[in-house]
């Protein structure tokens, strides 16, 4: 389908009109015309930037946004979250993942990291929501050798059965939960499964000074240096958190070229303790994306929140107002600066047709010395009017069709979820 | 006027109609019926809950939003701030500070604290809006005792022609700036005129270290001590930041009974490098309060936003996610541990008619464990959907007549403010 958006701002360029085919960008131009047939989308002025990227969520878990907040993170797990999950089924994360993608599109995001049980649930609501996603079903195998041989059987079967959704949607990814969680067999099992099906790889890494202690008594190293033990550090891995990793970790990760994803919002609700190191990632060149981590944890998915509170916890834990400036946050937010993720952050020709158009004036984004800064320290989610992903139009004036089904569907869910 | 409001949703009550006479709440009832000849507003279900209050802001600074972020504080002020401020009137404060009333209104803001240039600006700007302010020009004698003077005449002029305003909505306020711009003789000046006229005072202290450390060089004693020697620690005391304050501190404040206002993003943009000691004053049962600072260094005046992060804050520097729950935060959002500021935080019988409509049923809303929690960690400010303040209706399904005056006359100012 052909796609003409008339009339949108480009920060920096001007009015433009943009052309779209087969979800990718093909012209830009003051003077473009609209070809006989096409879809005609007028932006009214409104400017046009590229749709945001989630490096790491669990999109489901919008099931329990708000449900238990404020508590010890054992007593959270083992009263709300653990209880509540051993009822979920494949339609619960199927509904859950919906909403999340709902979310998601009403504070501009287009592509994200996930990574919950049930992976065709997720898998098959984001595909019908026009988003796209990396995602895994969950790997744990603490409980021995029959629970790993049994995931390792899953994944393997998940990666085959991916085949059924549009690969410009769903990209299955092995998600090994953690190195605490996963035995270091299972994990030799991902390096080699990713190296053989050129598969990505997502886990948790280093998101509590617990997790670091362990790894040293355990292994006698650091997490990271666990982690490439089992060959598990290369380009094709996504690490989420990286709180406390020290300076040999991340050289190691530079050399290794993995990247890095941050979730400041969830690591202070959950009161971890440390501040993601970006300047010393940054200095390295390591790829860094931003992540909300799941609604249960956060409790939003709005990206737009999370790229100021990133760049606010930056700069006071180094004591200095320019660290992460508006422009940084917003390239990172946007994907630009961890290519694994597979979105550019840049609108022009030849790019996924994959963007926002903004209500830029209303009176909190007046006035309009810098967008970009109105973007990362102004604006939430509710700036975004109009999503277009893949060359789809995913919402307008802020209307996503299907909307009441999804929420009905989830309210109902919830009265057997979370009653008991 | 009398305003029937019909089918509000009360929080842990149900279903409520609110009725209002002269800006206060007359009645409230699930049955009660609406009286002939009242205005009727339907809320259609809504949320109803008390309006916020900004415990420190600069309103007029909206003008100067995203005018140079990221920058150190001296080069920011100096490059971009003092010589845009050096061209400001009481015109372009009168709009400035409409800006800032349209934003607070639009996110939920019923009443603030206002220190900044060009009184009469500022009050006529806040009663047209509807908003309540506690307000004065900012008191500044550095330049030597010829200063003093001048700004103590200018203080004692404006509480007299303040007679002009609306008592219900302008409150004159003493706003002497800090103890490193203020000579002791003003201080004491304000604190006898503060007891004379039985009016509060609005003053920043212990926002950085370089302060408490300039203090102590100069005078011996640490910031609240300092403040308490010129008699200016009392209960008509408004302190903003409070950053840097340490136990003895706190127990002076909490038995001078001055009220303590934090604002986390701004600590946190302009990287002061320290954290609000929330449990400490909280054990020590000091009224708090808080504050956005102005739009310069924020840069949104959404108290929504800033709660959230508040909260987060709190919970990271004390290593514990149990501190400042949700419930807390809101409370203090609302004004409610800070009488001084005058907002009781209650929407019920006999309280000023001073609350929200929320559009509590939003994708990002849903599920709702519990609202306050959906308020604090999920809702900005796009979730207010209307405003009654002072028993008038400010905003309506998110309309507020004549902000694009406003917006207008803005954008033309900014040319000549802020280009040269």
């Amino acid at each position: 389908m052909i796609i003409f958006i008339k009339n949108t701002l480009l920060p920096e360029q001007g009015m433009r009109h943009i052309l779209i085919d087969g979800g990718r960008i093909l012209a830009m131009g003051e003077d473009l015309e609209c070809p006989a047939g096409a879809e005609v989308l007028d932006a009214g002025g409104m400017a046009a930037v590229p749709g945001l990227v989630n490096g790491h969520t669990h999109a489901a878990m919008t099931l329990f946004r708000g449900f238990g907040d404020d508590m010890p993170l054992m007593q959270w797990l083992q009263t709300r979250i653990w209880p509540a999950e051993a009822r979920l089924t494949e339609e619960d994360v199927y509904w859950g993942t919906r909403l999340a993608c709902l979310e998601m599109i009403r504070s501009g995001t287009v592509a994200f990291e996930d990574m919950y049980w049930h992976f065709h649930g997720m898998a098959r609501a984001v595909e019908e929501s026009g988003l796209r996603v990396g995602v895994g079903a969950v790997m744990i195998d603490i409980a021995g050798e029959e629970q790993g041989e049994q995931c390792r059987r899953d994944a393997e079967r998940f990666h085959a059965e991916s085949s059924r959704y549009s690969a410009d949607r769903v990209r299955f990814t092995l998600t090994p939960h953690a190195i605490y969680t996963v035995s270091p067999k299972s994990l030799r099992w991902c390096a080699a499964f990713s190296e053989q099906h050129d598969v990505p790889v997502h886990i948790h890494l280093s998101e509590t000074q617990h997790e670091v202690e362990e790894c040293l008594k355990n292994h006698g190293v650091r997490p990271a240096f666990h982690l490439d033990r089992q060959g598990l550090l290369t380009p094709r891995v996504i690490l989420a958190h990286g709180v406390w990793l020290d300076d040999a970790e991340l050289d190691l990760i530079a050399e290794r070229g993995a990247t890095l994803v941050t979730n400041p919002v969830s690591n202070m609700k959950l009161a971890v303790g440390g501040i993601f190191p970006y300047s010393r990632a940054a200095a390295r060149g390591i790829p860094i994306a931003l992540g909300t981590d799941g609604a249960a944890s956060n409790n939003t998915l709005d990206l737009f929140q999370d790229m100021k509170i990133f760049a606010l916890v930056q700069k006071h834990a180094s004591h200095d107002p320019t660290v992460l400036p508006a422009h940084a946050a917003w390239e990172i937010a946007t994907g630009a600066r961890a290519p694994l993720l597979g979105q550019s952050g840049r609108l022009a020709p030849g790019e996924k047709a994959d963007f926002l158009l903004l209500r830029h004036t209303a009176p909190e984004m007046t006035p309009e010395h810098d967008l970009i800064s109105n973007l990362v320290y102004v604006a939430t989610g509710h700036v975004v009017d109009s999503v277009i992903a893949n060359g789809k139009v995913l919402m307008k004036n802020r209307v996503i069709p299907g909307e009441e089904e999804v929420l009905r569907e989830v309210r109902a869910r919830i009265e057997r979820l979370c009653r008991w």
